[in-house]
C-alpha cells in the first residue's frame, strides 16, 4: 500500500469488534443452506455462496496477512489462484465462468480456512499498532459486506432457475397495504458539495469531495411501486419503442423481456414474484425491484407522458440524489434498505480521483466505464453498509441485483 | 409399449438380482464423493453425478411404475420435469445446460427417492408376471449402466477443471511396462452376419441382424498406445494440415488442440495425464484415450505413411470390428474394458431397423445422424455391460469419453 | 501431380473444344447481371459470382500454367491468395466470409484476367502433348462446371435477401399441370457394382469401382412433389417432434423453419416460391426443392405413416440410387436435371479410395465427414456435368442448394 | 414536426445553395469508385457507399417531400423499407447487417432517384415559404454531411480488408516533418456556458445552452502524435494491464489489439498505415488516429506516469474541450479537421434536453447511453460541418472512425 495517510476514526478494539461481527454475519447467511446450495453458479455474473465465503477470506490472506504477518505462509497456495476475483496484480485467476466447478475445497474446508485466517487476523490486530493495518482490515470488512449482498442476490438468481422454487427464508414479510402519496420535493440546486470527506471508512470512489452543479429540479419523495409499474405494463410499455433507448429496445427484443425479473404468473391471472421468501403474490405497494437501467429509463419517459402528476419525470443524477439524501436523511423517503436506485449518472471518477495505492488500486477505478451509478441500498445490504456518499454501479442491462428507481424532474 | 414380443432369457428372480446389483453399483460409485462433487456440471455435454442418479430413477418411475403400478402417484411431480433428459413424448424438460443449478432436491433427498422407487419396483417384479415388465426392467438396468459410465466420464471432466487435481480413487494402477508387438490380423471378408439376434437383452440399435459386406482387410491385434501417439505429436502431427479432415483442421485450430484431452506437463518435460487416480506420469504403454474422431482419423493417415509396419492404416468399419470380435473374443486383443474404439462407420440404422415402441422409441433412433460408431467398451464401462454387437456413438469432436482407436487396412 | 496414369478418352482437340465451351458458359451466366450483382456475398457458405469467375481461373493459373508453362509468371501474385478457396497446400487464403469485400479487382479486370489465362491454356494444350495436362484441363473444366451451379444457387440466395425480388431470367417456365402417378419400383439387391470405372473423366470420389451390398428394397419412380410436401406442412409436420431426428428438431426450432427455403406468402393464402425467375405462385406438381437432409428425412418418416401408398418410406442409400439409375437411365424417372436427391448415405471414401496426387489431393477427400451424399443433378447443373456415379455432398442442415428427395423402402 | 419554432438564419436562396452544394459533394465523393466499390459492406457498423447515397435521399423523400409535396407519391415504395436506417416510427427496415446484399437498385438507379428527389426538393423550396420546410432541408443537408464522413470511413474500412490495398485518392499528402511543442494551456474553470444557442442550424443534442461546472484544469495545445503513441507501444503499453480499464483489457485480449487500427508492417521494421491514399509509411508527426476510447484512456494513464511533461494526463471532459475551443478558436490548436477527440464525457442529454418533434425525434436522443462524446472534427468531415458545440459519439470500442485524442489534467 502506498497511501500516505489512512483515515482512521476507530480504535483497534472497535475494528476488531466490527471484524468479528462481519465474519459472523457471513456464516449466519448460509444457515439453512446445504453445501450443494453453496456450490452452484447460475451465470457468469453470479458466484456460488461458497466462492463468496472463500474470496473474502482470500482477501484477508493476500492483502493483509501476506503483508503484515511475520513468517507468513499460505494455507494453500492454490487458493490464491482459485479465489482471486479480478486482481491482475496478484497473478493467475480461476476462470470466472467456472467458479461453480470448484467442488474442492469443500464448504467445510472453506469454513475451516475461514476460521484459521480469522484467528490470524485477530492476532495481528492485537499485536500490531498500525494505522495502515487497521485501515486495511476495514477495507476487508466492507469488502465482505459487499459480498454478503452479492451472496444473497446470487442465491436469489440461482433459486429462480429451479422450478421447485426453493425458499431461503420462511420469515415472510407482510404484504404492504398502502404506499405514501407521491410528491415532488424541491431539490438542492447550484453548486453542491458531493462526495465523502472525513475519517470514517469509505471507498476511494466516494471521493474526493468536490462541488457538483445541480440544475433546478425536483425529486420524488418515494420509490416507484409495483402498482405503478403494472400500469406501465398494462399500457403496453414493453411493446412500444418510443419509450426506449435504442440499445434498450434491442436488448428487450433479443432477451424477450416483458416484466421485471422474477415476476411470473400462476394460471392466467395471479401475478407472483419469486423472492428468497418463495414465490409469492406480487406486493403492489412494495417498490419495484430487479429492473435494468433500460427499464428504469423507459418507465420514466412513459410516466412523464402518461401518469398523472409525473409530468417531466426522468431519472435523477447521482448529485441530485446525494443532495436530496443530505437534506432528508430519514428513512421515510425510502433512501436506504429497500432497493438500489438507478441514477442517470455514469460511473465516472470524481475530479481529482486517485485509486488506492498498491494492489487495492484495482478495487474500483478500473471499472469506471460503461456502467451507471446506483444510490441508496437494498434490503439485502448489510445494515451498517449504507452511506449517503456510497456509489454502487452496474451496466445498463443488469437486473439480478435489487434495483429500482426514484424519479426526478427539471424545475419545481 | 407397443412391442409385441419381449425377448426374455431371464427369470423374474434373475432380473431382480440384476436390478439390485445395478442399483447398488450406482451408489457405490459416489462413495468418497461429497454432495458438492455430485452437484456440479462442467459443460452442457456432461451432467452432475446427482443428476445421473436421479435421472435413472426417473426412468423407472415414469417408464415402469407409471405404466404398471396400481394407484400410481408421483413421489414429486416436478421431478418428472427436472430429470427428464430428452424425451419429448413425456413433456417439459429442465434445460440441459442448467442441470448443475438444481441444488434442490439435495443428494440425500435423491437417495431417499431412489430407495422409494427401488422398493416399489421390487414389489412390482414380485407381484406381476409380465414379460413386458421384465423386459422394461432390463431396459432400466442397462440404462442405469450407461449412466454409470457417464457419471465417471463427467466426473473426470469436472475434476480436470480444478487446479487442485482432485483424486477420485487412490487405487493407482500400475504403470504398464510393455505392450504387445503390433500385428495385422486377417479380417473376415465377404458377407458377414452383423447385429444381435437372440433372447438376451440388447438395444434396438443393435438389430436387426443382417448381412454386411466387408472388403478384404486386416485389423490390428491391439490398440494404439500412448507411445505411438507421442511419436505423432513429436512429428508435428497436430501442426500439419495434410493428415486432417478439413473439419478436423478447423476444429483443432479453433479449440487450440495439440494433444489428447487430459495430457498436461509438469515443468518443461514431464508428461502427465490427469485421470480419476490423479495427475500421474503418462503411461506410455497404455492405450491412448480421450481423443476425438478427428484425431483418430488423422493419426491413422499419419501412421500409414510414417510408422513402420503401419502402411495403409485406416480406421476399421464397425462391421470389420464386429467380425474381428466374433472370431477373437478373448480380451487379449483389447476388445473390451480399455477404451472405446472409433470406427469409420456412421451411426446409421441397420436395414429394417425399428425403434422400440412407445416413449422408449426416443431412446436411440432419433440420434442416428452426424455421429460415428464406437465399438468395444472402456475401463469405465460396468463389467456386465459389454457386448460384441454393442454400438456406442459420439460426434466427431467429442473426446471427454474414454475413446481410443484400433487400426485396420485394406488387403492382407 | 503424382498420379501414374491419367485416364483419357478425349483427344487434345476434344478437350480444347470442351474447354472453350465451359469457359463461354461461365460468362454467359452473368449476362444480365450488373457488376454489383456479381459483387455481393449473402452468407459464408455462398460466394459472389465474381469470385466464382475468378476462382475457376485461379485454378488454371495455379494448377495448370504454373506446372506446365515455360517462363510462367503470375498475372498478379496477390490473386493467388485472394482466390484460393481451401487449398492449404498452396498457402494463404483470403477469409471465406469476406469474399464479398473484394471490390478490387473489378469484374472487368477479372474478365480480362480470365481471357489471358484462357489464351495461355489454349496455347499450352496445342503445344504440349501430355496426358497429365489433358487430364488436368478436364479437372479444370469439371471444376468450373461445379462453380457454374454454385454461381446460380448463390445468386438465387443473394436475390432472396432483397425485398425487390430481382428476376434473373424472365424466361418463365410453364407451371406443371400434372405429375406422374407414384409407383414403387423393385430395386437391385445383393452385391451391386458401384462407382466409376472407365476412361471418361470422373472425380476421385467416384471410385474405385467396388461391390456394395443392397438389401431387398423398392424405390420411387419419381421425386416428391410440392403438393405432397404441402400435405406434410398442413398435417403439422414441422410442429411434431416425432418425425424428426433430434438434431433436426433442434435445428428447426433455433432457425424457426416451417417450410422449404424460398417459400413465402402473398397475403394470407397465396403460396409463392422465389426462384431465379422471380417470386411466382408455387408449382404444386414440380419436385420440392431447397430442403435440408433433416427435412427430407422427417418427410419420409411422416409419409411412411400418413401418405397412402407410401408405407415404409425412407431415403434410399446412394448404392440403391445408383443401381436404380443404371437400370433406368431415362430421364423419365427424374434422375437428372431437376433436383439433387438426398440419400441416407454418409459421404465416405469408397473402399480403397485414394485421393488424387499433389495439391489436387485436397479436392474431395478432406471433406469426407459429417456430410450426406446427394445423387442426380439439378436444373442448375450444366448439361454435360451429370453422371450416374456422381457424388454430391452437403451437411444435414444445408438447403440453399437445389435439393429434393426420392423415396425408397425395404422389401418389395 | 411538432417544433413550434424553427430557428432560421438563412434565406430560402441560401438554403437552396447549400442544398445543391451538399448534394454535389456526395456524388463527387464517389468519382473514381466503381459500382462494386459502392456495393460492399465490410461489417455491420459500416454501410456501403451506395446505401449512404440512397439513405440520405430516402430522408428527403420521407421526411420532406412526403410531408410537404402536393400529390406526393413514392418513387418506389420499397425504397422506404430498404433505405430506412433506424426510424422505428416509419416502419419496417431492411436488416442493417445485410445492406451489402442490395445489388438492386443499382448505383445508376440510385443516382437517378437522387436526381428526381433533388429536383422535387428544389421545386418545393422555391414554391413554399415555410420556416419549417427550410429548417427540415437544413436537417437534410447536415444529415447528408454526416453520411459523407461515414461514407469515407466505411470505404477506408472496406479497402483495408483487401490485400491489394486499393488507393482511393492518389493525392498523397506530404508527410509531416515536425509537430508543435506540447504545452499545457490553462482551461476555463467554474461555471461555463455550454451548448448551442442561436439561429444557425444545430442538432437537438447540442442544446439547450446551460451552465456546466469545470474544475480547475489545463488542456493540451495539440493532439497526441503517432510518435508519442509509438513510445507507448514500445514501452509495452498494450501488454500491461495497469494502464487499462478492466473492460478495455478484456476487449484488447479478445480482439488481439496491439496498435491503432490500420497500422501494419512491411517486413520486420517498416511501419505503415493504410489510408485512403494507400498503404504508406507511418507519419510520425501526424496525430494518432483510429484508436478506441479504451486506447485513448490507457494512453493518458501511461503518459501521466511515463512521458516527460505529461504528469497528471487524462482525457478532457466535453465541457473543458468546449470552453477551450471557445477561447482558442483558431485551427492552430488542432481543434478541427484532423481527428475527432475522445472526451471522458458520456453522451448524455443536456439538462432540459428535448428531442425534436415527430419522426425526427429518433435522430439523436435514443442513442444517449453507453457512448462517449467526441469533439472537434476530422479530415473526413465536410468543411462546413464543424462547430464548437458539435457532439459526436461512439461506443468505447469503436475505432474505424477518425478518432484521436487531446490530453488534459487537473490543476494548472
Amino acid at each position: 500500500m502506498h497511501n500516505k495517510v489512512f483515515p482512521q476514526s476507530l480504535s483497534a478494539n472497535e475494528v476488531l469488534e466490527q471484524f468479528h461481527r462481519s465474519r459472523k454475519y457471513s456464516t449466519d447467511l448460509i444457515v439453512g443452506l446445504s453445501a450443494e446450495d453453496c456450490q452452484a453458479q447460475s451465470m457468469e455474473d453470479a458466484s456460488p455462496a461458497k466462492w463468496h465465503l472463500a474470496h473474502v477470506t482470500w482477501f484477508y490472506e493476500v492483502m493483509v496477512l501476506k503483508a503484515f504477518e511475520d513468517n507468513f505462509s499460505f494455507w494453500n497456495p492454490e487458493f490464491a489462484v482459485l479465489f482471486n476475483s479480478y486482481y491482475n496484480g496478484i497473478g493467475d485467476k480461476h476462470p470466472r465462468s467456472k467458479r461453480g466447478l470448484l467442488t474442492r475445497p469443500s464448504l467445510a474446508e472453506v469454513l475451516e480456512w475461514r476460521k484459521n485466517i480469522e484467528d490470524r487476523v485477530c492476532k495481528l490486530i492485537k499485536a500490531k499498532n498500525s494505522p495502515e493495518l487497521l485501515w486495511l482490515i476495514q477495507v476487508g470488512i466492507n469488502h465482505e459486506q459487499q459480498h454478503q449482498e452479492l451472496l444473497l442476490t446470487d442465491l436469489h438468481h440461482l433459486f429462480s432457475n429451479n422450478s421447485l422454487f426453493p425458499v431461503y427464508s420462511s420469515l415472510v414479510k407482510n404484504i404492504s397495504t398502502a404506499v405514501a402519496p407521491f410528491q415532488w420535493v424541491e431539490g438542492m440546486s447550484g453548486l453542491v458539495e458531493t462526495g465523502y470527506e472525513g475519517e470514517q471508512f469509505h471507498f476511494d470512489n466516494e471521493g474526493p469531495k468536490h462541488q457538483a452543479f445541480n440544475q433546478i429540479h425536483s425529486i420524488g419523495n418515494r420509490l416507484v411501486s409495483n402498482a405503478e409499474w403494472l400500469q406501465f405494463i398494462e399500457d403496453g410499455g414493453y411493446q412500444n419503442f418510443q419509450w426506449w433507448l435504442d440499445a434498450g429496445w434491442a436488448w428487450l427484443q433479443s432477451e424477450q423481456i416483458s416484466a421485471p425479473l422474477y415476476w411470473n404468473k400462476e394460471g392466467q391471472d395471479q401475478l407472483l414474484r419469486f423472492s428468497l421468501n418463495g414465490n409469492l403474490p406480487l406486493d403492489l405497494y412494495a417498490p419495484v425491484s430487479n429492473i435494468s437501467y433500460f427499464e428504469a429509463d423507459a418507465f420514466a419517459r412513459w410516466a412523464s407522458q402518461n401518469l398523472s402528476g409525473f409530468a417531466g419525470a426522468r431519472l435523477p443524477t447521482e448529485f441530485e440524489w446525494e443532495a436530496f439524501a443530505r437534506l432528508n436523511p430519514e428513512s421515510s423517503n425510502d433512501l436506504f434498505g429497500k432497493v438500489w436506485q438507478w441514477t442517470s449518472s455514469n460511473y465516472n471518477p470524481y475530479p481529482g480521483y486517485q485509486p488506492w495505492g498498491g494492489i487495492a488500486g484495482e478495487y474500483n477505478g478500473k471499472f469506471m466505464v460503461n456502467q451507471m451509478v446506483l444510490r441508496g441500498s437494498s434490503e439485502y445490504t448489510p445494515s451498517d453498509h449504507s452511506r449517503i456518499s456510497y456509489r454502487n454501479f452496474f451496466p445498463t442491462h443488469a437486473r439480478w441485483q435489487m434495483t429500482g428507481l426514484r424519479l426526478a424532474k427539471d424545475g419545481l
